[in-house]
């Protein structure tokens, strides 16, 4: 059977997942990335295949978003439900809850029965990602000292610096479109920033992407205008696994140019890194006027680059005109969402099914984090699963 | 045993329920609404019994309320826990949400592990079943095109024309109170519009009556004052129901002659048709002083029929001054939650009870849609759930 | 093994638990008050060795949170998830719902697949309790006549006179901390007012405490500031029952004189009585005036006593300086989460994590009441649970 053969090729993978946060793509293993890539869609076939998947008899995963979302919320909620977790939402005030006490108490309240805290915290440059780690660190405190019976792993739904179940989703789907992993070697994936007639779009999806694709052999192009940059050191990062990955990373700044001969695109909105530190001092100051002068001018600048759309024009320029487009939905698409956007109407009509499927893979990535977290052996785990017959739906 | 002999009953009949969507109870075959209430009916008694019915091991109910809800929001939660679903709320602004590109998208992020969706949506004349359609496309388009592993069902929690899960659950209280569906043939049922101090009532109430109700044999009296007509087409099918069946459909304009001889009565407010037209254009526009102005004329306009409360003296007119009344719930009780409504309060206590047992069909009704939409043999399920003997609660 | 000679110490204890409300401590005998600590332990010691203790297939708990709250929210998720019950939350408008019609219709609606309603009602003096009968009353008549399959339970999550979760969660600590409840005959308690720089905390946590912990032959000692006392017949309930258990209680109005050899310390501010009278006066005229004003007189009066906070020379006074320090948290913690408040802050760290082990108990607490209101022979239902053998995580 496909599913048997699969688990086994799992049998003899060293991790680094069991017991750990799954807060950075970059701090963990290449065996550890296909790892839940192999587990993701190990679980996508069983559930396809009307197989029970669930692991707990009962527990929650709790989830903390401190941002907008509704993708991402129901991929957690679905993730959750597949191994058998209810969910339960900290409903906390949007603003920052003032670091110290009320984080270290507030971690341990929640997850006396927790098994898991999924956690978005994308506004603040220099926080969300911080903020995960005090919520860790107050979670292994409270296990060490008996108040918690298990120490509840975070799965970091978004931050400031990265957003791991997305990029993995992105993964899964190159993974599957291309063939293989080892096929996306020598790829030319454009990285690109998109005009927008919003401000302040997070930094994470962009950098998560370089950060991860930079690991497979990928060529990566990084393209945005002058003055839209990213953290600087998650750019080094990236570089970084390019080099020893045997791909590349180069920044370039016109759309049009970086799009020749692209294997994939992944033309996308974002707000300059600079724009975003001055965003976060003016958010803690809560300094609304300056807030909303920082937005005009913000918005008056990505004016100047309305033609960053990816359009009939560019899509052209990509290898055989045709390169997948990708996109972490929703697009601001031109004619349909906005005026004028990321993306022109009938271009994204023509991937539209294909970023569908790209968002399917979440809910089943963020699962084998929760699973791999839990279970040293998930061959054993997942063949278990198989043994025990249980369905999904019907007796 | 009873639960036995009323599965066998069910054996043989042939519906048009299972993969589809349950939007308007004029759409299904008069097996399938029978095929409803003996489902709903057997996992009432089922329940009763501390017998599991739990179906699914593992998966998602989403429910959409686009209005409040308090009633329909716990029986859609309490049918979908019956059945082993985990409710997920979909909290959209309650505004409309712009039709085309975000409802097709929605509508597939969040089905990746749904089974179904639960939809209110009645705000908008011409809007809320045509919503629930493109939502259902949109799943049709994702599921052939590989992006969900199964198509979710879709239950209308209401909408601008139909409630059909508090029809049913009206139906299956009639049958129960009357001892069978053929004992309603004959029968008199007044459906008469009511003074309410409130305005903008959805039409789907009454509309949802008389359409199901004339499929019995009932002879249906539609009373209300000049101008405060239902949908024209939904009173056509009711009224080619009732030739089909062998009742009768009469509408007139005095709640006190309407209620001679009556065996049933539903006395309950709504906004007229060509008022909900306006109010639907008003709030498209966001015309906050239009619909302000719209408010005070209907008001001033029902504020002419306060006399069509349910009193003591319209009851003495009914059959043996004892006819069944019915009501969705709340009812405008005068005295008692507003000075001068619905219903006087002495003669809605005397049918407290009965109120509250009838809506104590709509969880039934609702895990009795989902069940014949994911089997396509409900009896054999049925058989199942009885033969593996699993406990509701204890070991 | 131990749990089984934990369950074997319950076999033949006569409760007053099967099919009651929790609502009052009071209320509850003693052989009930340590039947809700033993199941508590056990289900506690069940849960950290993974043994499932899923007692529900399906089922509904119903949460009414008419004050806001996080740690009693996620304890009643954790107990309801605990037991395998769904967790469905009743949101209301936060204002009282007009006694009545509403709440016994709305009592019935939400229950018809219900085990359990789950209530906060601590705003208003002489209604909370009130209207958590109330609820009991119509669920009562309910299920008399057949709306409801099953009587839901009622668990008091704190209500105007009694917070009852938290009192026992308090109580299993004490337990845990001095060895036995035997063990805590004799021992110096002070329930002790302590500054805010808020006003109108609810009186049911003291209240709570005094009333519980007199039973066990106790010494408490109750100190507040003169005009900050408590609800007179609670007070003398806890005189009654310190006479009767052999202990004692005194009221003074020293913080420092009262904390002279205590064991235990519970510095906590609370509103004074005569002021939540005139409170829940001005609530229910809705006059924001006058709260406002009543808001600005209290924190004027509050200001006096800023001295009344624990701190290190209070301690000092304490039995080897070191008794152990209480809280139902969030604490005011001075210089933490407020300039001056209910405690000093490194007094405060050196029993940090021991509050928070005291927090732990309270999931355990509810999911014992559950238990012990579902099933009439605890140890019999213990048993089966250990039995069966199924894994909480895991296969």
């Amino acid at each position: 059977m496909n599913i048997h053969h699969n688990i086994e090729q799992l049998s003899n993978i060293k991790t680094d997942l069991f017991g750990k946060d799954f807060l950075l793509t970059w701090e963990k293993s290449e065996a550890s990335i296909r790892m839940i890539l192999d587990v993701a869609n190990i679980l996508k076939e069983m559930r396809a295949s009307n197989i029970s998947t669930r692991l707990f008899d009962s527990g929650l995963a709790i989830s903390n978003f401190r941002d907008n979302s509704t993708r991402t919320r129901f991929s957690f909620a679905s993730a959750s439900n597949l191994l058998g977790l209810a969910v339960q939402d900290l409903d906390e005030e949007k603003s920052q809850i003032a670091h110290g006490e009320t984080v270290r108490e507030t971690a341990n309240m929640i997850s006396f029965m927790s098994d898991f805290i999924g956690i978005r915290d994308d506004m603040f440059l220099g926080e969300g990602n911080k903020y995960m780690r005090e919520v860790g660190a107050a979670l292994d405190e409270g296990f060490a000292n008996g108040v918690l019976p298990s120490r509840p792993g975070i799965v970091n739904l978004q931050c400031d610096m990265d957003h791991p179940t997305q990029s993995l989703a992105d993964l899964a789907h190159l993974q599957q479109q291309f063939g293989s992993l080892e096929n996306l070697r020598g790829k030319k994936i454009v990285m690109s920033w998109a005009y927008s007639p919003s401000y302040g779009k997070p930094l994470s999806v962009p950098q998560g992407v370089i950060a991860l694709m930079s690991r497979f052999g990928m060529n990566i192009e990084l393209a945005y205008p002058e003055g839209y940059g990213l953290i600087p050191e998650i750019v080094d990062i990236a570089k970084s696994n390019s080099a020893q990955s045997g791909g590349s990373l180069n920044i370039s700044h016109s759309m049009e140019e970086a799009m020749q001969d692209a294997d994939i695109v992944y033309p996308k909105s974002w707000a300059p890194f600079h724009i975003m530190q001055q965003r976060t001092a003016l958010l803690q100051k809560a300094d609304k006027q300056g807030l909303k002068e920082l937005e005009q001018v913000c918005l008056a600048n990505n004016a100047k680059f309305k033609n960053w759309e990816y359009d009939a024009s560019k899509m052209k320029q990509t290898k055989n005109g045709d390169a997948l487009y990708l996109h972490c939905l929703p697009a601001d698409i031109s004619g349909v969402s906005c005026e004028a956007g990321e993306v022109n109407a009938a271009v994204f009509e023509k991937y539209r099914i294909r970023t569908y499927l790209e968002a399917g893979y979440k809910p089943y990535v963020i699962a084998a984090m929760m699973l791999t977290n839990k279970f040293s052996q998930p061959a054993e785990i997942l063949n278990k699963i198989l043994e025990r017959k249980n369905l999904r739906v019907g007796i």
